[in-house]
């Protein structure tokens, strides 16, 4: 067994799946051994963004980590933002990045960079192998660290993938969360009970079913209000779960919601700040009155901690009566489309138990005021800000679950950074339709520019945002990607290749341009 | 005026003319600045890789630094990898990163990150501004760094860039190359008169056509090779400039040329190294028994030392008779279209002084030896490994020289890594003809493996090198960017294309399949 087959058989045994590739020279001993561990599914990416968003799709969907592999510094360079929006998310990936062969590094060859000082500003966990004896140790501590939510990178030299491995020992990952604190859970409590008007705020795993009932029976019992964080890396949504409000992205609006409430109990979120800093503006979004208090650590299920805090309240199921949204069809919009018809033609068509995956930027805000009114499905958002994300989420949460639907909502301008997915989702056949909310600019920098005061704009500046010269073809890109594809500028016709899409399986893609 | 246009204005007074774009918010007063400093011409990229790559083209051809604006630590590592080739190819560039306001950092908002160690991984300058005083000096700083060949980066909290400059002082770049040693040069002339058997290697502004020059009257005086380095930034070539023979890719072919050397005079060049370490293999290419001795440190100009050298040798033009390469018109190939073909007809073709632009990977190994006997042009090529580079290096280098055409024969693996660079020549009418070679695979990835011994890999593995499930049409990714295409198979239509596309100014693709 070499050291690339130790690798590979250590995530294997824990239970790894995916591999998500775009290796070259420096790997192919990991090339190799992927034909050997066949319980391990390579899935190949043209661009490295692809490969690093679609582990994030699939560890935000599985949560559990899939691997990628990529090539040296440039490789991993290319990988690095859409590691930081999984870092963001707090998801679980272990990156393979080869390395040169040890005894090559000091040569330095052309494709030579300084990949752990790299890799380290997307990963919480960050080792280059020193010998192939310890490579399934290494492997195993990597994935172990990823279990917490984090990005773990192991750099491997090509030399330690190639050489056996003499020992047949795998070592498995160690994992377990810390316990709940009860002084914590006990100080919470009194919080809520003392305040006049709480809110908590909920990120993380304390938006999937079981923290959303646990916050749903604290709501009935405190009459506190349910927030979600701005970016989510994943909530559960519809009828039969509490009914949530985001705080919105600009900070002006989300000062308002938040001045609301005396105490905000903050459970798999940190304390809300501005998304950027503007003249005059300031960081945090709560003020100085505001009682704040975080009931979970990084290293916590935060769901299990607010379960214990609904019992500390005596709020368990059967004896709150929580309030809970309960379906609502939207209705179906006609004539020229615009983002509130998109969102509105969505809502009403996705099918029951489907992903769906927010990259519409301004164009997908109309959405949350349906999301939790529909038949229970899965929502995936942009968490670090680093756009691109959207169509390889996409491709990740699909190869996790291929019975289900997947509905990317796109912005044309993110959508270009990492266009090559749509190729690795033809390639995959996985269910995805994506709709391309074709505005042609980088609508949120001009509206940014007009919240800043930049009114008057000469047309070097305006042509920074604009998008439409010449205009993007996405039926052309996507075909030419191998995804069959329609543009459409009315709700009729939205409806109607939404509806196809629906019935036929494989990707497709809808370009539905706003005027 | 403000901090962001004092960079601008400093950048402007220092001859800069251009800035490819990708900005967000944190770029805003950027944006404005770019409307009131109209020397210097915005592009805008839809990825990052796109604004890098065509800085580096830029600077390749006009040997002065271009602007790249990026947006925060994602925007500058979708740029990395195009950086890292820019770094090997000792282009001058000044980034300009936009970071958070300085008061808001510190309260790590989504898209925060160590935008230092990342931008410090491929940049022999870096700084993050410490006030909006020191503007203009940071900026003549990064400048001046740069034109030593050096990749500069100027990280600008956005509060720095929108704070009025109370002064009205520019600071302008200064910058000198370092005198040639006469000690180093009296020892080159040593070791060329003592050799059996030396060889020039050439890279950096050596393979410019005053280094060239030197270099010929060099080699009609002592009798030694002309070499050139494995992937030069660039070079001039073509009737009247000496014969070079370049030290190939792989290893041993690489060995095989240079072991026919007793002395090897470095000129611009470091010592050849394998570009990757395989199983048995070494790092030099180079045995103990023969002399290397670099005549430049980076910091001197190599072809004014090699004028030096040539002087010292009394081997000065009018006394030496170097043999200079003569005009051969290839002839055009037939019927079906290989690599060897595609690189016939090209080289039969294109204009003097055009500018091709090599990232065709293993399809253009042929090319290579039609190059010296071509009217003369300009080649610019893969320096660093990092594939993705063709694309944005000629939109660059069409940018610095509109009149002239630019031909970038590609690789459709390394094509898709920065596929939007497409758009942007479009946008900019740029007069690129780009010959996609469509082998559909990872060619070089499968040589590599038959050469590492992975003879007779399974199909997990096999597919990772596979780009034909599904095919990717260039033809429609092409005009999905608005950039006219055609689809050839045999030489004849490849020529017909390539004549029409020689006639018409603007951008054209031709994806030229390879059976």
């Amino acid at each position: 067994m070499t050291g690339a087959e130790i690798i590979l058989e250590t995530a294997a045994d824990a239970g790894v799946e995916i591999c998500f590739a775009n290796p070259g020279t420096t790997e192919l001993p990991l090339i190799a051994a992927l034909d050997r561990v066949k319980s391990i599914r390579p899935v190949l990416g043209l661009f490295e963004g692809v490969c690093t968003g679609a582990a994030d799709g699939y560890a935000r969907m599985k949560q559990k980590p899939a691997l990628t592999l990529l090539h040296l510094g440039p490789g991993l360079a290319n990988g690095i933002a859409n590691l930081h929006n999984a870092k963001r998310a707090q998801s679980p990936m272990l990156n393979i990045i080869g390395q040169h062969a040890t005894w090559h590094i000091n040569a330095d060859p052309p494709l030579n960079m300084d990949i752990a000082s790299l890799a380290r500003t997307v990963s919480d966990w960050c080792k280059q192998s020193e010998s192939v004896e310890a490579l399934s140790r290494d492997t195993a501590e990597g994935l172990a660290a990823s279990l917490y939510g984090q990005i773990s990178t192991l750099i491997v030299p090509a030399d330690h993938q190639w050489t056996e491995y003499k020992s047949d020992k795998i070592t498995l990952p160690e994992f377990t969360f810390d316990k709940a604190d009860q002084g914590v859970i006990a100080n919470a409590r009194k919080l809520l009970e003392k305040a006049k008007k709480p809110a908590l705020i909920l990120g993380g795993r304390a938006l999937r079913k079981p923290g959303l009932t646990a916050a749903a029976e604290i709501q009935a019992k405190t009459g506190c209000d349910l927030l979600m964080i701005t970016f989510p890396a994943y909530f559960d949504s519809g009828e039969g779960l509490p009914i949530l409000k985001r705080i919105p992205y600009f900070p002006g609006q989300a000062q308002t919601l938040l001045d609301n409430y005396d105490t905000l109990i903050l459970a798999g979120a940190k304390e809300p700040v501005a998304f950027f800093g503007y003249p005059n503006g300031k960081s945090s979004l709560l003020n100085d009155q505001q009682h704040r208090f975080r009931i979970d650590t990084g290293k916590q299920d935060v769901a299990a901690i607010l379960e214990e805090l609904a019992w500390a309240l005596d709020a368990v199921a059967g004896k709150s009566n929580p309030t809970l949204a309960k379906y609502t069809l939207p209705k179906l919009p006609s004539g020229k489309l615009n983002a509130e018809k998109i969102c509105a033609t969505i809502a009403a068509l996705q099918p029951e138990h489907c992903i769906v995956v927010d990259e519409g930027i301004l164009s997908t805000i109309p959405y949350y005021s349906y999301a939790p009114f529909l038949k229970p499905y899965s929502q995936l958002n942009l968490t670090g800000g680093a756009i691109g994300q959207g169509m390889p989420l996409a491709l990740g949460a699909a190869l996790a679950y291929p019975d289900k639907k997947v509905i990317n909502i796109e912005a044309d301008g993110s959508a270009m950074y990492t266009v090559q997915a749509l190729w690795s989702q033809a390639r995959e056949k996985v269910d995805v339709i994506t709709v391309i909310c074709s505005n042609r600019k980088y609508f949120i920098i001009e509206l940014e520019c007009m919240i800043a005061g930049y009114n008057s704009l000469g047309s070097e500046a305006r042509a920074l945002m604009n998008l439409s010269n010449p205009v993007l073809n996405w039926v052309a890109l996507s075909r030419g990607m191998g995804v069959p594809a329609a543009s459409v500028t009315t709700a009729e016709e939205l409806i109607r290749e939404f509806e196809v899409a629906l019935k036929e399986s494989g990707p497709h893609l809808i370009e539905a341009i706003l005027e």
